[in-house]
């Protein structure tokens, strides 16, 4: 039964975890290297042709009746963060080597070739960076600027690479652009509480919302506590306490076009019960699809800020430290999974996802599509990371459909798409 | 000249100093104890007959005309903070062995003995208590609470007494309170910045405030700020913004009654970039003079807790974790104080003093009365404390002129009381 196959599926992946805690499995580790490794055995034994290329990305190919046509792709990631849970990642990678074997299972031939790649080092728990397999794929990668990364053990990214048999300096060499995917399906869980909270099977993701980060200094001054009058503070945490508020309320006038923003952090100097806060630092991410309306978040941030610092005479530096760019998904492929969705009777969301996927570098090489399914409590990066064995199978369901209709289907001679 | 003096007096004080930033005199360290044998030798230069008492206070007295008569006290500490100022206590001792001096000149007798008291570790730099010799004489220590105290270093204070000769056990032989005491005069710095923004010279202190102290901790939840809808978080950081602002509204409105409230630390967990913060701890001091005005403050904020939790579906627990009660000083002394400055032509302002002082308990022997001079930018308890010698000196002219007023002042025989 494609149930337990797929559970099984599942269950044999994160049998690779260096943790007691969760699963960990840290991109480049022997762990991840393994269950690398393992599924390519997995691959083979579904008669697939196997490579990894210059970045550790891992290719599989179902060849294609019509060699000279784009590959269907699907994909996702094998690596986790530290403590991190059975799903996020693993899901896609199974869930394309399921539709593979239910293909195999059907003999079912297509006119496309189709792909599944496992990307590398998707987390950026090791060296801070996220995505750097799709990324190099992608075309997008910046070798000056991570070369001299190391993790929390010391070891530098090159070490790192040399360790799997790869070479840091030849990372360009997985550049696909030249080449074109037809399409890429990524299956992932939403990371999110939108589909639990609304009852929902299936996300389909518009696009994949980016990040404007900011961190804000407040330097009032520090104080006694006792012997300081109130309208003689310069107090930093009511400061930032004001800015707190107004973020959330800024984002909140946004929720039609779902940007969020958020206080992440914020570091009390010097933080002593007797002691006037004389200095804040804050963490602020504002995060959506929409770049306008992310803007017109920051604005009020900034013009709170003005506010603030003459209202309460004390200096506020704020930096943006990034300023990532949407990235809009196919509406084609979106109507698509909304046929799908539809013709299963499978209820859906349109939702954003406010996490970074490798997906969204995906889009350099072709039509993309981002399919969700739901997260317990919305909760992942986290041992506790849950998501139903049925809500992963519909999401195969949903995940085989497009890739048949994408890959143009034969059977036994006959195009699916053609009056039989 | 008197000026001279005084200056080489603080000076000398002053040179005793284990620290390079600032000064750093920590109770009962061999800086301290080497800056009280110093001051020994001073005092016995001025013919003073000197004690140290059980818990370490040094007790030097000018006897009277009368000796059954209670003692007119002066008084401060010696001890400082890491890295303190130079002003801090040091201030109080060494203006008490100016007036002695100043009565030596002039040969006044007076009819009361006059002591002079450099309280023992007034400072809770050491072992988080303050004011512990002050507390011994007044009755007020509690042994069982204080004896497994360990400094930083993890010595106990069983060991520190007793590397300055004393005995632990014994320090409630320091009290006093069956002798009586006719007055505690305390010259001591503002620690804040209201005398130098009212351009004032002196502060007479109504009463010495005391802080009721709150531990909040507020539990959201922790989710992915990217992927956590604005209307589905339960951000424990902007409860928090929201507390903080109501504590000082809170105090605003009892602007009147000098109290105020502060939220001195707040910490965020997790605190990072992309997570919505799950909780918080705060530390809230309420302080002031007037305990109704205190108690409004702390229902407010209790109020407050009540409506965040329902607003925004979130756990908070309040936990108050001390309420000391405040202190009112003699009317008597305040009354005679402020006829001091008239006569004298200095400016003067009465104020709470929103620090704790030795004078505090000093209450269980007598009428006591405090004296204020202005800090500079309202600093303390940092190397750039800082009060001007003309200011110190105006301070010391109140307190001999107190002090000759409260001893019953002959001189050459004829009471200055009598017409003559």
């Amino acid at each position: 039964m494609t149930k337990e196959r797929y559970q099984n599926l599942l269950e044999k992946v994160n049998q690779y975890n260096s943790g007691e805690i969760g699963i960990t499995r840290i991109a480049f580790s022997n762990e991840e290297q393994a269950c690398t490794h393992g599924f390519i055995r997995m691959c083979k034994d579904q008669h697939l042709e196997v490579r990894l290329d210059a970045s550790g990305n891992l290719i599989a190919r179902r060849p294609g009746k019509n060699p000279s046509l784009p590959p269907v792709v699907m994909g996702s990631h094998l690596d986790t963060v530290y403590q991190g849970g059975k799903y996020d990642g693993a899901v896609g990678v199974t869930a394309a080597l399921e539709v593979i074997t239910r293909l195999n299972e059907k003999r079912i031939e297509t006119d496309h070739p189709i792909e599944i790649i496992s990307f590398a080092c998707e987390e950026s728990s090791r060296f801070g960076v996220s995505t750097i397999g799709s990324k190099a794929m992608a075309g997008l990668i910046e070798k000056d600027k991570i070369r001299h990364l190391k993790d929390r053990n010391g070891t530098s990214i090159d070490k790192a690479f040399s360790d799997c048999a790869l070479d840091f300096e030849s990372i360009d060499q997985a550049n696909r652009t030249k080449e074109r995917f037809k399409v890429f399906l990524e299956l992932h869980i939403e990371q999110g509480p939108v589909l639990e909270n609304k009852n929902k099977k299936i996300g389909i993701v518009t696009g994949i919302a980016a990040p404007i980060r900011l961190l804000v200094t407040i330097n009032g001054k520090a104080s006694h506590s006792g012997t300081t009058p109130m309208h003689m503070r310069k107090d930093a945490l009511l400061a930032a306490s004001e800015l707190a508020l107004e973020t959330e309320a800024s984002a909140k006038m946004e929720q039609k076009e779902g940007t969020v923003a958020t206080v992440g952090d914020l570091i009390v100097h010097p933080g002593a019960m007797n002691v006037v806060p004389g200095k804040v630092e804050m963490k602020i991410d504002i995060r959506g699809i929409d770049v306008k309306s992310r803007d017109r978040v920051l604005k009020r941030i900034e013009e709170k800020i003005s506010g603030i610092k003459k209202k309460r005479d004390l200096n506020v530096e704020s930096k943006i430290i990034s300023r990532e760019r949407p990235v809009m998904l196919s509406t084609d492929i979106l109507n698509e999974l909304k046929a799908e969705c539809e013709a299963k009777r499978l209820s859906y969301e349109l939702l954003q996802s406010g996490a970074g996927h490798d997906a969204m570098h995906m889009t350099k090489l072709g039509s993309v599509g981002l399919i969700f399914i739901p997260s317990k409590d919305g909760v992942s990066h986290h041992p506790d990371e849950y998501t139903a064995l049925d809500d992963i199978l519909a999401g195969i369901d949903v995940l085989e459909a497009a890739v048949l209709k994408q890959a143009i289907v034969h059977k036994e001679g006959k195009s699916v798409n053609e009056p039989v």
